[in-house]
């Protein structure tokens, strides 16, 4: 792939397009937005452009095909895989503008909302009519609904209520010549022709520009239990979680954190004090929902039970909201606390739920064999590790040329074991070299071809999702 | 398109391939897969050929691709668009061999499956376990675990559990040149690239043919409680629905059958019976289902007060299994039972539910114009509604001139309502030339591309979904 850069023609079009207060080019914002929260990567689109109406949208991208200028759609920012960075500059289209909520139908519940909305703004929203958008990644409180429709993310409910994917019934999509397509229609089933709102999720802003999505709602549980559930052995926790599955319980969060995720974060967070015996080597943060408080206690027993079977410690029941918010608080701010720590690169290997015990043992004896420190944590429900590789005393040319190896062997395990390289991050930029392992090439050249139906040019999101060693 | 009928070169062929007892010539046998449960259509294929393994479907695959042979991939014959038909002739591809389950995982709460599984014998198989696969359209009993992916199948408890495609977590697929792919991963979060196993889902065998299937399971839930409610007004039934999930209530089936159907039902299956006054216009069967008898009880309570705002008759609630089996009979047999009495056309339209009076109403307003009667059942949790639209008094000339505009009518009513035409029955062969109502050119056209991405040469099902205006 080649792109001429942008010329001064180029900007001009575009602020005739999209008018002067919606183009950015002073370096300063350029960088701003030539980031996410994937290591320390920055390339900065040559242009930052923050349309306000589809309409617009389309124009732009209209003039950006014709002229063949990349276009890298950026949400909040917040993503772990690099999807939203402008490796080959061109137009960095920012869809914060898109920050209404058009509609929530509480007849139908439904919601129909533009992607800039923040997720939990969204959440909160539909909370207050008594309904429940249940997708709560951790960064719920910067991600936004864009985001989390392009790389189709989860976070600690989709072991009960299922990811992004699962509550989208149409998307407006804006295609590369400009056309304006709803994906589906507002219903619940659908077999009506090829299932282009399921193609479009997760494509990471390859396919098309998201301007509209209408996302399906739950009445809201009115009741939760949560419990934090200590073990002197990772592996047998990550056992438990299986067993609470066997029982016929399903349960709306299932988090594992291993020892030095929870020191690091406990030190990292203000205002969480949570007592760890030296012995204990991972937690289980496990919700169950519903409407009736006594059934929910009921399952919480049998749960307890189920996990003293597995050795665990004494079990701690958050008893009020603010226990309960500072154990979620906790949970969420994990991965940022092991980031603060060091330079880092962040995994999102997911497997069979059952086979997590030995991803995590495998993942630590790949560490050893190439000398990496990992911190482990994430959806145990789901079977989704995170791996937080944590550069440490490693030397930078270990880090550059030997890590890729140790990560390729990590990827070559989580296949293995009839998982896969992401559960909700993304390719992106920085898995798109281990696709090779997920597909035979026969796969990724279909995947490469229904990229050229939508976009022929290759304008959209150029340089992801798609290995370099075939282009 | 244009095909050349088969040669004695290509059945010497495909007996190489797939063995004697695998090719079936005879008029008969290419008659009885000819047909499915689409009104009264047959179009037999000019060979039906039998594999039983990947291996041969590669093969024939591979064969026909370079010979243009269309490949119509057929379950067990129960669809009701005509997805099964061999409209172009060309091979038969009955995957009935396909019929074994291959495992029921119950670690991970999955089962792999061969296609030609019948849904009800994988249900019961993993009910043995505890566990859950929820999928029952009507025709579970008959109806091919390959067919309900191939037209994204529904049936009473999608309302809570889903459809077909929220089941699937990973596929076996066969191309058209013989090269065979697995979609995705067995895991239930997946954000690795094109999602092309929700492509496969409801692309009714125009994409490649599926040879093996990853099921998600839940745990089995162990009770659950039956009520029907008869009502004097049909639309205050269809009213009542919506107001069920207000109150945060979800129920595992909501199914509304209008006074027509039931009748019909009564007099067609022998050995049920239900008292139901004359002025009784349709009835609401609802369910809850959990594990806990208790709370269901009172959810039954509540739905029973919300039944009465809606000025219900008397609810009869099922008190033992047999009642259970008694009603859900009832239900599954009512689209039998109104084809029993004559020449029908069936549509499956879907709204999003609080439409489903609007849609209701209209559907009779429009029958009254054409001269037409219909009888309408089905999913009113989900907005799907069953038309079933009677031939008869109507003459030959109206029926097949004057009722395709009213059908048309019914369904740009049904997209006005943010609906579409297909809920959970596919598109196939009949509803094909209704498919601009639903989609804009740009939109139909790629989708067009994307099965030429797969099917090149364009002999998987041809004929199908595509409207024959712009081939």
């Amino acid at each position: 792939m080649a792109f001429s850069p942008l010329t001064k023609t180029d900007i001009d079009a575009l602020i005739r397009i999209a008018g002067k207060d919606a183009i950015f080019t002073s370096e300063e914002i350029r960088k701003e937005y030539g980031h996410d929260e994937t290591e320390d990567l920055n390339f900065p689109p040559e242009v930052v452009v923050k349309p306000e109406s589809t309409q617009i949208v389309s124009a732009i991208l209209n003039y950006c095909n014709q002229h063949a200028i990349p276009v890298t759609a950026i949400g909040a920012r917040t993503g772990l895989s690099g999807g939203a960075l402008s490796v080959f500059g061109g137009v960095g289209l920012s869809l914060e503008r898109f920050n209404r909520i058009i509609e929530i139908d509480e007849k139908n519940l439904q919601v129909t909302t533009e992607p800039g909305v923040i997720t939990q703004v969204l959440q909160e929203a539909v909370i207050e009519k008594g309904l429940f958008y249940p997708v709560d990644p951790s960064s719920r409180g910067s991600c936004t609904i864009g985001g989390n429709l392009a790389e189709n993310s989860g976070g600690p409910r989709a072991v009960k209520y299922g990811v992004t994917k699962d509550y989208v019934l149409n998307l407006e999509v804006v295609l590369p010549n400009g056309e304006v397509i709803m994906t589906g229609a507002n219903t619940l089933k659908n077999s009506t022709g090829y299932n282009l709102t399921q193609l479009m999720i997760g494509s990471e802003g390859t396919l098309g520009i998201i301007t509209k999505a209408v996302l399906k709602l739950w009445p809201y549980p009115a009741q939760n239990v949560l419990m934090l559930v200590p073990f002197f052995n990772a592996t047998k926790a990550c056992e438990a979680v299986s067993a609470v599955f066997r029982e016929g319980i399903i349960p709306s969060a299932m988090e594992f954190m291993e020892r030095d995720a929870i020191d690091w974060t406990l030190r990292f967070v203000d205002g969480i004090s949570i007592p760890i015996k030296d012995e204990v080597q991972a937690h289980l943060l496990i919700e169950v929902d519903g409407n009736d408080l006594d059934m929910l206690y009921k399952e919480a027993e049998k749960i307890a039970a189920i996990m003293e079977r597995f050795e665990c410690d004494e079990i701690l029941f958050a008893d009020t909201a603010e226990q309960k918010e500072a154990l979620w608080k906790m949970r969420r701010r994990v991965g940022e606390a092991v980031k603060s720590n060091s330079v880092y690169k962040e995994e999102d290997t997911v497997v069979p739920r059952y086979e997590l015990p030995r991803l995590l043992e495998g993942v630590k004896c790949i560490g050893e064999k190439y000398g990496f420190k990992s911190v482990c944590y994430g959806h145990a429900g789901d079977g989704n590790l995170h791996v937080n590789i944590i550069k440490g005393d490693l030397s930078d040319s270990d880090w550059n040329e030997k890590l890729p190896m140790g990560i390729r062997e990590i990827f070559e395990l989580t296949v293995a074991l009839k998982g896969t390289l992401s559960g909700e991050h993304g390719i992106g930029w920085v898995q798109k070299n281990y696709m090779d392992i997920a597909f035979p090439q026969v796969q990724i050249e279909l995947m490469r071809n229904i990229k050229k139906v939508f976009d022929p040019n290759g304008i959209l999101n150029p340089g992801k999702i798609f290995p370099d060693n075939n282009n």
